[in-house]
């Protein structure tokens, strides 16, 4: 990778592992190098501005990772938004991204509020009422500012779970929540193993009958802007859409609204202070769990982090280990427990 | 009400009788006038335009009802995309304003992607880990433009069911789905006059181990998007926020985006065909309900109820009925069954 385009990746995968959201961060350099060593992913690809037009832009990934082009595209569609009031800017020809909130907050740590949301590669998420996944998980990141209180920061799949929390009850020896996961004739399943296998997973609302439809649309809204507003493939339809499509066409969407636009200065924060502020005091079912915020979790992780390291399971420190021995670079860790 | 703010009001609670959405339309004309008998609902009052400014603009209800200003911010949002590609409308001083679907589906009948999100005048959503509702049932409405295939349009509510399912289930002496609704120490209850009468809904998801947390952060990013961008108020704050404030300040939030900035003429649409086409073909567990896109159920019931008119039932034709004597307007049904 370019020089400037390591750094990129390197600084959102950082936030990924130092905000808890370990699936997203180096845990992701096996599977990157898989797709490279494959000719699935272009490591030495440059992001390309299309088209600029309005508040609007396309950038294409040309065939590489999603973090450096999303990057440079949220920083574009936020200085949209400085100039329009509301910016957005769509990415196509690109791949994993990353963990959609490090984008969301790209615009919330300039005072705007951000969104993003991403298609994947591979489908996951089963259509209610369907047999075969057919979108991926798809993710829908949103901050917005706060004045004394910290940013709202929602970064979320829009499948009932991640395939992270799956091989986490393997790994724990649990069994799995009956709706996370579906077997091959669309029933519940609880075996972690077989789930891994299979890897059907519901749409948010988990059953029909808890509205997963709902989860559903949520999961087809990202496809479509991420997807088919960009240009990128629809997954199910790789190689059947357009002749000469580079490998990997993952699409990613981002939007950026400046709040002073339609209100005085300072306004916005000071009402989403109290907004906040009255969530996290709503009385709770256990006094010692309050009510958190979307962002609470993963800022309280990353604070204890910062302090006390992150913590690296060994089979992702020996994965990592073995890559470095491979490209020649040095491996060290800080501590080992 | 002025004639222009009849007609339009008329023509949104239409949309949603026709399209089956039976909790948004002429139903809710019994707690319009009890609103409006009350002091809280100023159905004289004309929408104004506050600020117009680059891609954005903000408009303010003047306490009345909220479909009129909305059909007009979100008519301006769409002309702010046709020239700048993505165009967006705050609403402040609002009040319910129909079913969301109407104005999404306004920007996909147009050629452009739809969105908007309301905020609601009385909390029904209890945060996950949470006692006592805080948020609406915070809808949020997306529509796209097909080209061959009909559009998308997703309207959701961001709790796992909405009230009008509570009163179904008591309609027809059916429990409740547990997940639905929860008594006042957070337990769940399947009991519907008892759900009614407590109204605590859960956030889409249901429960915290199906990722409620999840409904409950998209419920609040639609309280950041429709009011505290707006400058409308957060409802359980109400008469806390500011001096003189409206009786009714609910606030909304609309956005457009033209495909057509980014993409060749007609691109999209037949990218979306593809895309919603094999969604549709997904191989179904049952070969006799095939799988849906959203908006295809509302599609079509409104094929059936265009035809065959729309079922009232007995009590709301009283309902009805009462009304149009107090008001001197005439009341004629086309049949009665």
């Amino acid at each position: 990778m370019s020089e400037g385009g390591a750094c990129v990746t390197a600084d959102v995968m950082a936030y990924a592992d130092t905000h808890g959201i370990d699936s997203h961060g180096v845990l992701m350099l096996g599977l990157y190098d898989e797709l490279r060593r494959d000719g699935k992913l272009n490591l030495s690809a440059e992001p390309k501005l299309i088209r600029d037009r309005g508040a609007t832009c396309l950038w294409d990934g040309s065939g590489g990772l999603g973090h450096h082009p999303s990057r440079l595209a949220m920083e574009m569609a936020i200085n949209k938004a400085k100039a329009f009031g509301i910016g957005m800017a769509s990415v196509r020809g690109s791949h994993h991204y990353g963990a959609a909130g490090a984008y969301a907050m790209q615009a919330a740590e300039q005072g705007l509020l951000g969104m993003s949301t991403s298609a994947v590669y591979r489908p996951g998420i089963v259509p209610t009422g369907g047999l075969i996944p057919m979108l991926g998980t798809n993710p829908i990141a949103f901050a917005a500012p706060g004045g004394t209180q910290p940013p709202f920061c929602l970064d979320m799949a829009t499948s009932t779970v991640a395939v992270g929390k799956l091989k986490l009850a393997k790994l724990h020896g649990h069994r799995l929540q009956s709706g996370w996961s579906i077997d091959r004739e669309g029933r519940p399943i609880t075996d972690p193993e077989r789930a891994l296998e299979i890897r059907h997973l519901t749409p948010l609302g988990a059953l029909p009958e808890l509205s997963s439809h709902k989860g559903y649309g949520l999961a087809t809204m990202v496809e479509i802007l991420s997807t088919v507003t960009s240009g990128a493939c629809f997954a199910p339809l790789h190689g059947t859409m357009r002749p000469g499509q580079a490998k990997s066409d993952v699409g990613h969407f981002f939007m950026a609204i400046d709040p002073t636009f339609l209100r005085e200065e300072g306004s916005f924060e000071s009402d989403f202070d109290a907004m906040a502020s009255a969530l996290r005091q709503t009385p709770a079912i256990d006094a010692t769990t309050p009510v958190q915020v979307a962002g609470d979790p993963e800022r309280i992780q990353a604070a204890r982090r910062k302090k006390e390291g992150i913590p690296l399971p060994l089979d992702v420190a020996s994965m990592i280990e073995e890559l470095c021995q491979t490209a020649g670079c040095l491996f060290q860790l800080k501590d080992t427990l």
